[in-house]
């Protein structure tokens, strides 16, 4: 297995992290989660945009350009032989190493990671937890896709002991705000609602794509706050991130939500598989 | 300079942290920062209580007892030179490696590294700003050390920003919570206030010594709720953490602090010395 560290593409087992990088250290960093398809990458334009906000906010440097950084990830697929297949890509950006302390170095030289995988399969339908784990919305970092996330791996824990599949994440005032490692969304009455990010959503990228989609579909979607009472009057509810797209869930705590053919979702996953077969198609 | 990784001592520049350690990738991880004098690590005890306290509240296992990490440090201080004179120690420990995902290995294979430098001098008294930055006083981690400090770097760099030394954190109420590597304490009326751990201050082990110290002397100690007016109202401030000791404040934006020794800080800084003193003729 490859993985691409800095400026050349390097076997896993030599790749080497110093032992003072503000990454390992003190979480000072971003990431970014990718799928590509027969090499080509789902929404690159939105994951760039996505890093470029997160360095400017942390004021860590670009280590390279848009066009660069999609020639290394095709050649990296073609190295890990996953580029005819679909694949999950991450990149890793810290602000580097430094001397000691917290203030960020004047100069700081980043460490810049690339990692591809193949996906594990994805469930048709998962259930979640409502756990005790509470974001805190009023964190500028919720903004951004930062390395901070202990909250997240909690959540996630915590749903796993209670034998569901992911963690539902409240904001300080018990609003929804997000899932261990989705964005999540209800159906109601054929309108559909999400967090909003004042709420303590992280802008995903696949969120975003399916706010898009509503509006194109003319179905009316929110980003608002939802409080639990609300959240489980619900008559369907979903998640998204890159790698699952758009995932129903049939379960919240004790109370089973509907899936189906004929519901809001279905057309949400038919409308973006769509836009995924037009891309892959022109590329 | 040399490190302990593992189990082992390594050269710095030959310590290699995996690409996939879950400290690097996902902040998944504890640490403590110790001082020592003359080889003496300052209240040993606590820090490793506090690091305990962090594992398991993480399901991260301590991979080696009290006795053998005082030695391991011992010998790393006369392997860096460090051992007769003032030094600082960090222990960073993290859920190692793992496959892909938030959810945590079911065995994980801790990754345990050690580091210990000399100090930068300690400045008299310090320059504070009150930052933007919400430390969420609602999450659990904000009890433990854990390797997600984005948000202490960020009140770190608004301070710089503003040329002063540190920056304040409030938490979700407003109210006064810690300092980006520090915990805070005010004095009015004769009396020392400072942030309970319910209004997001770490658990440091300064703070509970300073604490036990007040208790001794018999001056009130109160761990509690500190709004903004109320802290502004302060006769002195002080921060505390385990490199700095007991460190005076002098102004807060632009509001000055008298310091003095006539004041009950001067005072805790002469027990707590006297503490260290006591313990360094033991040992």
């Amino acid at each position: 297995l490859f993985l691409y560290l800095n400026d050349q593409f390097i076997s896993t087992s030599n790749a080497r992290i110093a032992p003072d990088d503000r990454g390992f250290l003190l979480g000072d960093g971003l990431f970014e989660t990718m799928k590509s398809t027969q090499g080509s990458i789902h929404f690159f334009k939105q994951h760039w945009q996505r890093l470029q906000n997160g360095c400017q906010f942390l004021a860590i440097p670009v280590p390279l350009s848009d066009k660069t950084l999609q020639t290394i990830i095709s050649e990296l697929l073609i190295k890990n032989n996953l580029h005819e297949t679909s694949a999950g890509i991450r990149l890793t950006l810290t602000r580097g190493s430094s001397s000691r302390g917290l203030l960020p170095p004047e100069n700081p030289q980043p460490t810049f990671m690339l990692t591809c995988f193949s996906l594990a399969p994805i469930k048709k339908s998962v259930s979640l937890h409502v756990t005790k784990i509470i974001r805190n919305e009023h964190s500028p970092l919720v903004k951004i896709k930062s390395l901070n996330y202990l909250d997240n791996i909690l959540a996630r824990r915590e749903a796993f002991i209670h034998h569901t599949d992911e963690g539902i994440l409240l904001n300080t005032k018990g609003n929804i705000a997000e899932v261990s490692a989705a964005n999540i969304f209800m159906v109601k009455d054929n309108k559909v609602f999400t967090p909003s990010i004042e709420e303590g959503a992280l802008p995903g990228v696949t969120r975003q794509i399916v706010i898009d989609i509503c509006k194109k579909l003319s179905i009316p979607i929110l980003e608002t706050a939802i409080d639990l009472s609300f959240f489980y009057s619900a008559q369907e509810i979903f998640l998204t991130n890159s790698l699952i797209g758009i995932q129903p869930v049939h379960r919240v705590n004790d109370q089973s939500f509907s899936m189906g053919n004929e519901g809001v979702v279905f057309k949400l996953q038919q409308a973006y598989a769509a836009i995924l077969d037009k891309k892959s198609r022109k590329a």
